[in-house]
């Protein structure tokens, strides 16, 4: 089994990023809801404002990023501070069953901890049962008693000049 | 029925915030998870550099906001693009079932639509069928198939140190 190391993404990891979030949709089942190139998460990513965060999972045999992990700073009203809002964790098959996630995870979770954020969340696919085997071994609990709710396109349009 | 406005908050708006996000509480039975106060939550929505953004609803004979949205930005790796996570959406019992709710969530569609934000994001509980025939009457989907994981305290510190 390779060896593997979690870094801070750099603008020149774009091209594998992209990659990463093809395999992640892919995985998803949710392809038809790609809009994004890699100018734009370039732009989004590493330009004057980045709208959120990216780590990087390298194993020694691959020239490219075999993993990521994507987060932006969240708010909490009843602890009112901020935490982390974890947007994709994603690893590719080949390389996973190698403690990679878990690994991303917890470089996630020693950001929050660095910042002061006590909270860190994300979603996870009802499907994904291995995934959520993770988050259950590391102690996060599912709350399966909210649901994610989705405004885009013509809908949130009408509602805003409504 | 009086009439209602909708604004930006404002740091004198912080009592009537904390007074909404303790009925937040109370109405979701979550007063235990409560450790905001007035110093804390005029730091993060209030000092040099908020964490969120707050829009108040006032009524014409009330002297304090009868209602409140509190959101922040999230980002898509899908669309490449930021969006709007709004974190809570709450009126007060006597003032519901006057607009304020919808009149509420209009205006952060408004700003998602004036940044050029493609998506609106918020949680709701399984039980709050008020509330979900509001959010299907604007269009916004429900998405089921994800479930909401958190790790706070000692798991995430735990994580982080492992």
């Amino acid at each position: 089994m390779p060896g593997f190391e979690i870094r801070a993404a750099v603008e020149s990891d774009v091209p594998a990023l992209l990659r990463l979030i093809r395999g992640l949709a892919a995985f998803e089942d949710l392809e038809h809801l790609l809009e994004v190139d890699e100018p734009r998460l370039a732009q989004s990513l590493f330009g004057p404002r980045p709208a959120a965060e990216a780590l990087v999972a390298l194993t020694d045999d691959q020239p490219q990023a075999v993993g990521m992990a994507i987060f932006f700073p969240s708010y909490s009203t009843f602890l009112g501070r901020p935490g982390l809002y974890l947007e994709d964790l994603y690893v590719d098959e080949p390389h996973r069953g190698q403690g990679i996630g878990r690994a991303l995870l917890k470089a996630v979770a020693a950001v929050a901890c660095r910042r002061g954020c006590p909270r860190l969340e994300w979603a996870v696919m009802d499907w994904n049962k291995r995934a959520q085997k993770l988050y259950q071994a590391i102690g996060a609990k599912q709350h399966k008693e909210w649901t994610v709710c989705r405004l885009t396109g013509e809908p949130l349009k009408r509602l805003a000049d409504s």
